[in-house]
């Protein structure tokens, strides 16, 4: 039988799970306020209480950068500063929409594996009070991060403590969240709540979502100012019952965990499978959906006349293999059939 | 028969109209390329063109706040302002976007029906030149306005030429497009490229669909920045295909009219039922979906308790009642008779 | 005798007083620190606080758009809005910058003179709370105003408080706040803190200063972000004792204040004088060094052929001619004879 | 003989040279028009053009940090980005202040010496044309650096080959231009307008003006829009003259390399003179007027308590020396005196 060709690029590729399909088909009846004003919007919010603890507010937002866009002024002023991994996404992949929508500089650190540590963090603090340098405010972490690895909730800890006690503030971005908890085994507030974290996004669009994320605010004194920062970000949604909806969904019956894990286990059973390709070396431990692997290019070059995937660093040869909870295991076996036969001599 | 309660407060209280569910569910099966390299973005395109002209190029977007905020920019630098109505969206339900997001000035113009004219263009003009005052580069105007009036296709070939002569471009903030074609009875071409408009959108949100703006550009020399800003100004779907099936589904066979002219029938039979309602009198000429009317404190109270809708000026004792693409004959008889009920001393 | 020409077009065309200038020639010996950490800043923020007060902060700036956009910030977040009159230097000749550094919205209120009143401030505090609408957070007034008009003490108070009722602050460019308290007859503090003003700007520059202004902050809570400010937003100098010398000069022995009486009397002789003058009226009351005079087109032709001056609304042949510190009786008597003659058919 | 205590902390410690204030105290007689249409202002726009060409046109302005902010956005959309080394001034000392007056990201490239090479040009360039990510289009040098080395005409015009070639621009931070220039040996347009810049600062301050830097634009495309970002970025002094007079004089019998030869050549008698210094070593090549040098703690302590000077790299021992137009052979020798013994074991 023919297994259509699969796409390896981004968990952006799948489409929507069918759960979340049907709930937002559940909520086209009738007229509903808008803005948020909704019964589903009620539910989900009392879902993240649920799940992050009563202090936790969420908000629906559009997308993951507008997530991060939204989160991160909550934490800072006009003259200051984030620090970040150079590889977070907010410094590399979302077109400086922090330096022009928020203002504020990047301070972005070289690291091993795209995680950040508490002599990151202590390292900048001699800025504070330095008038002639932006004020480093807030520290932004990604879990996954950009390559695939996950914090420990203990590492999370230790970065929040590390932010508190010089006065800066812990955000996260938490487009995979799900995958990282799933992988860690743990609840979703372990690597929040529990951790110290102060202000998070909870993707939803690369774990099954068509189009909504939820950005989550876990220190009531921030809360203020997001409505606004919301619209005038353009991430407040008119019919905002068909966002909550998809995260509502998504906070039922674990789905958020149903579908990370899943999509994990696939990337995993790539990365099992190419432990004996000849020539091929994972550059990052798997710790997600997404598998690094050192290819040689004529291997690379025949498996993307086929298949669609990214380099992420040319030079390297490193490739990036994303997996989403709508790849089976037949894609997968398919794809190491290709890629044992194109490794082989 | 009971009818259920319905909402008279905005065209966004109405669901997802069956016609463009059906598009996304098709949408949703395998994989597809992300941010718009997808068939559905191509047709979606191919559409725009066959609507607006050869030279026109569609950009999918989420909302229509985002449609103006990646527009104008394609027109404006960083001193520069904008010429509107000082009723427009823009200058006053998005929040400032304008002015934080584009760093621009609005020039509001005050009007007696949400309508510029010539003069307010050319009135401008002087400050072109001056370094100490922001420079009018464009101006905006809304069709349908946000008074529920149209622009005829001869006052914005006007208006273009007006701009045009000063060197000024012409945007159109085009939310309820759809709604000013059908009352117009022209095509959507006729109130844009026929009439020398720059650049426009055109709204889906408010014509049925769940979330899904389209920014046209008919000047091509102004097309080149428009992928950047888009990311940038969080308005770029990951899963554009189901953005762009939307949009598409709606230029098919003309849903965009179908849902457009009926909504407009029902403000025009709700505006036809209060004409002999005592003490009640429209505020604005019905010429979309909006039927604005001044009414007696006490009859907005009353009606309110069983109706959502917005004061427009509570001062003024201005009433905004919008219909939309879901609203039935008998959902504006019932309205109607409690608004006599109301109303009859 | 010939006298020279003269310029009426700006208190800007003066040259630097000599008591000023020999403030900076006595500052300019040996090393001393820079921005800020000088002798002469110490006088000078001393000074500050014998003029406004044991609570004011003083911090120099090198020009009066400068001055406001580092003070209106200390009261402005991401999404605010400043009232502000439709004549304010801040929303007519500053290019926008407060659209664009500050990423905010003014919003622009007609008066007959240039003046503010308190219902112009409750009357947008509906907006506070909606986040569709950017939340006018500070009103900004001008002492004297763009006009040439003074708000008195109590016209301050009655602003203060309305502002302050609704949780606003009230910010002053006080450009030519001297001229204001010259003309009013009182101390500078009766128009700033003992009016509740919150953070104001007290011009050098227009009145004899070579670049020299000063943000003053009555608030302490607003003081910790100035420094900051001041050095993003291009205003910080780092020869600094040469700006506060300037400042100093000023607030020793009252320079400040017999300055601006020089040139308020000034003004004064020629809106005396041109009383008699035929089809010449005042357009507002002269209440500083500035006239601004209803003039014939062709007695403004003939003048301007001799004179350096400004048509403030060229369609209603409204002119307005300044006067400064070094604008002598002889030069207005000669001014008044060229008007006269060209006055008289 | 007492010879009073020195800085050498900055060249902006030193007041202003002589023949600068006088030529101020020249223009301070009668009116003259503001904003830069005066006579000294024109006097200094035929002395840029004398000293870089006939296409270069200088705009005055108050400040380095503020020429930067004008200049850079000649070159630079809403979504660009600007190539800089790590140490750069607009990336470490102003506040970010291209992050939130220009909106836009700096690529902070680490340097040995803070020179950037071609290859951190070429190296970006794979970022031109995806939409998500900044677009680098301005490369920003500084010259001298601010690790005190200098680039030389061969070094400058391979990065502005480098730069043009991929449609990039070549920006130059002139903070010390003329100290570059002395200390070549070439004039100042070998290592701009031959070299092939297309705007750079021409910097006074830190050469003994009191406050006044120019920008210059060798590229006539790139000059339409400056007057109305000077204004709009706080950079217009009204009182122009004094401030054309400031750079006027700079430009007149090469004052500008007579102060910058002194200062450099003050700065190498310090770096001979340390040579011998136990413990002691230049940290980077003395190539202007700086003196970078590792010192033990208690040597750099025991200093600290008589002479002013910053630590560059506290961890490091790395200290800086700076000397200016006002140091003498005498302040050096005393200074060495000071190493020597507090060196000596």
């Amino acid at each position: 039988m023919m297994i259509s060709p699969k796409s390896f690029a981004s968990d952006n590729h799948a489409g929507v799970h069918p759960a979340i399909f049907e709930a937002m088909a559940a909520a086209n009846h009738d007229d509903a306020p808008a803005y948020g004003d909704d019964a589903w919007t009620s539910t989900f919010e009392r879902q993240i209480k649920e799940a992050f603890g009563p202090q936790a507010e969420g908000f629906a937002v559009l997308n993951g950068a507008g997530a991060n866009m939204v989160g991160l002024p909550l934490m800072l002023g006009r003259y200051d500063a984030i620090i970040c991994a150079d590889t977070a996404h907010i410094a590399t992949h979302e077109t400086g929409a922090a330096e022009r929508l928020l203002g504020v500089k990047l301070i972005t650190v070289p690291t091993p594996d795209g995680k950040l540590r508490p002599a990151d963090i202590t390292g900048q603090a001699h800025k504070l009070g330095s008038h002639h340098e932006p004020q480093p405010r807030a520290v932004s972490i990604s879990q996954v991060t950009e390559l695939g690895t996950c914090y420990t909730p203990a590492e999370i800890t230790e970065l929040s403590e590390a932010a508190h006690a010089v006065g800066m503030r812990l955000h996260m971005d938490g487009a995979r969240l799900a995958n990282a908890a799933a992988h860690l085994d743990c609840g979703l507030d372990a690597i929040t709540t529990a951790a110290g974290v102060d202000v998070f996004s909870f993707g939803g669009t690369k774990n099954g979502a068509l189009a909504a994320e939820a950005v989550v605010v876990l220190d009531p004194s921030l809360n203020r100012s997001i409505p606004y920062l919301r619209r005038q970000s353009l991430q407040l949604a008119s019919k905002m019952r068909f966002i909550s909806a998809q995260l509502s969904a998504l906070l039922t019956d674990d789905l958020w965990h149903q579908n990370a894990a899943h999509a994990n286990a696939m990337a995993t059973r790539l990365a099992d499978g190419i432990s004996s390709a000849p020539g091929i070396t994972l550059a990052y431990p798997v710790q997600s959906n997404a598998v690094f692997a050192t290819v040689p290019a004529h291997v690379a070059t025949t498996l993307r006349s086929r298949y669609l995937f990214h380099h992420w660093d040319e030079a390297a040869g490193i490739v990036r293999w994303m997996t989403a909870f709508n790849t089976t295991p037949e894609q997968i076996d398919d794809f190491l059939n290709a890629i044992h036969t194109a490794a082989t001599p």
